[in-house]
């Protein structure tokens, strides 16, 4: 490929500049096939175009000349799913040069959250039926992916899993109120493992983040469960970009 | 700007691909002007064309074709100080649409660490007294700084010292061993307030991440200060991408 573009001559400049993609890991909790209980999901587009055709990848596509990066993850997210995300974020830029058989591509991935309402009973599952090319996969058990793909999911998921640990990121899967037992299970669906949940109680008391609405879940419970909400007066992000 | 490059006709894209760029956010510690202190340093370079010409900007530029993205940051940083960095990680891509005043760029920026040694002795400011369009500027005390650079060396900047408190990052500004006191005065300079003495001593012996080496700081004192390291038993970095 030698026909080059004219924005491919300046400094330091080689050949035909590397194309831009954006792509996003898009993470919801679903009931797994195997054990029913929740468990992530990431929605996969199986590529019907080589290189990599057949696989499955993550989905994605050119930045448009009129929208900003954030736009473009959105954009993707919506064709795909049908989805709008309840949370959003850059992860990581990719541009190996090996990392496309085809030409070079620098990807900057963004990785999001779907709420599980919305990824129930959305339009997502209609438009899934639909098409057999687009498909929810339990996130830990993939089939092989195009490209690095099957890196960046990797990545995704050690982030999320990481950030929840410190952050509100629980909240982008429940809504806005919530019992300690719906938050426990976000937290156990989201690591992979149960906790228990007098330790449980005990962490998120002892911490500030979350606090009770002093309203109780409705329903026909002799003791209904307190719901609790996020503490707004603790800066969910406190990086200078959040207020950009 | 309506000629098509091949490669913009793809499904989504619209018109000529934006442009890629690789920029670095290159800190290094050295005494400021003003206090004789040690203090957080950046070199920028002033742009000799539009847009934005006779303000100054980080250094960087294009993608090569056969470079990965953390080569083309370190192939930069070179050709700017003359120096490789001793810890180099990506930041954030940068690509708001009104960002560049010309054609549209996304830009991907890595942050690096110079040590005080190489960024003072080296080949560092014989380049930068030999071209008066690279100079060094003490991070908290910048011009006004070309496209969006202000906003991306306030969100470097938030990173190192968030990174700071709970990493070994200080050690790329100073070598594998040091004493306390070496160490604090890192952290002050990063911080850019004094930390009391007593407790830093205190916070660094209640943590594992520094152990002492056993050894002495040669020199005349009559007590010797101890020589510290950075504890190798602790991965510093527990992201899969440091193990891919």
């Amino acid at each position: 490929m030698t026909e080059q573009h004219p924005m491919a001559v300046s400094p330091g400049g080689v050949g035909v500049p590397p194309a831009l993609a954006v792509s996003t890991v898009i993470f919801s909790l679903m009931a797994s096939d195997s054990t029913g209980r929740m468990a992530l999901h990431i929605p996969l587009v199986r590529r019907i175009r080589e290189p990599y055709r057949g696989l499955w990848a993550l989905p994605g596509g050119p930045l448009g000349a009129d929208e900003d990066l954030s736009e473009a993850a959105r954009r993707h997210l919506l064709d795909t799913t049908a989805l709008s995300p309840t949370y959003l974020e850059q992860l990581y830029a990719f541009g190996a040069r090996g990392r496309s058989l085809a030409e070079r591509v620098v990807s900057i991935v963004y990785w999001a959250l779907v709420s599980r309402s919305n990824a129930v009973e959305g339009p997502a599952n209609a438009l899934v039926q639909g098409d057999p090319n687009v498909c929810w996969f339990d996130a830990d058990d993939l089939p092989p992916l195009a490209f690095d793909h099957g890196t960046i999911v990797d990545y995704a998921l050690w982030r999320l899993r990481t950030k929840m640990e410190y952050s509100r990121i629980a909240g982008a899967f429940i809504g806005s109120t919530f019992t300690l037992s719906q938050l426990r299970e976000v937290h156990e669906a989201v690591l992979g493992r149960e906790l228990d949940p007098a330790n449980f109680r005990r962490m998120v008391e002892s911490s500030d983040a979350v606090v009770p609405t002093g309203e109780y879940l409705t329903g026909t419970k002799h003791r209904p469960p307190r719901l609790y909400r996020y503490n707004s007066a603790i800066d969910p992000d406190p990086s200078p970009l959040a207020r950009a």
